[in-house]
């Protein structure tokens, strides 16, 4: 078995963000950002009942990510931590998620709110968010958890890449 | 500029199911199934700080789905729907995503509980579940809207693979 999987680009997400140093870290803090996913038309027919759904995952590629490191220093703190115990980009793999607000499907077009990723950037894979599955209660968010919200507010405001 | 995009394998999961047709649909659905994650001695220094966390994602190879259908009919429904707008396994990239619980880290191993990933399945990523960024309120989730907690519950506890 190969030790290897080859994801193919299924569209392209649009967004105003064409500078990493001048991006949000998270959804969370792009509030009215908007921007767009542009399906590829061979998928198009997939997105059926999509709109239904409130909030959905875009899975996408870090394309402008080159480097991989274990240790990083994540934009919120000042400690190097590893980098699975972050959301930072130079991961083994260049593997983004986020979860946007979807404001309409037209065709292949999706129009999305909340919107933390770079122009330009490749789509891999959209999931529906399903409050059922994806909400915990309950939950230690480690190191995040000595970062109160309002320097998380004020940090994410500042616009660095991927490094939350 | 390839429009495909290579992850390497970086460890491997190991669980208790090892037959897609009696493996849940969801980690919800997999209280007390416990696992472990392998990752490979070459990453382990990225696992610095994982443990303070209580929940993470998984992201994975669904090194078993073969096929591709962009419509499909969900294990928790009776229509054909768009498979962007389920979890189902037979999508274009395969893609899997688990938030499980996690119990420990010695090493390179990861003990997990809620799993509901197939044994032997490749590891792609890991990315820690941060309360702040990741929970979603006034969240509409379509059709799985019209599915009740105990229909949900009911089915998913008959083991389907990832036709959520």
């Amino acid at each position: 078995m190969s030790h290897e999987v080859a994801f193919r680009h299924i569209g392209v997400i649009h967004s105003p963000h064409t500078d990493p140093a001048r991006t949000p870290v998270q959804p969370v803090f792009s509030h009215g950002v908007r921007g767009t996913v542009e399906l590829f038309s061979a998928y198009a027919e997939g997105l059926r009942d999509l709109e239904g759904f409130s909030h959905i995952y875009l899975f996408y590629w870090f394309h402008r990510s080159a480097e991989t490191k274990l240790l990083v220093q994540p934009y919120l703190d000042n400690s190097l931590r590893g980098v699975f115990a972050t959301r930072a980009t130079p991961r083994p793999n260049k593997l983004g998620m986020s979860v946007v607000r979807l404001l309409s499907v037209k065709g292949a077009v999706l129009e999305i709110d909340e919107v933390d990723i770079l122009d330009q950037t490749p789509l891999l894979d959209i999931k529906p968010y399903v409050a059922r599955f994806d909400t915990r209660t309950h939950v230690r968010s480690g190191w995040q958890d000595q970062v109160s919200d309002e320097q998380a507010q004020q940090r994410g405001k500042n616009n660095y890449p991927g490094c939350t």
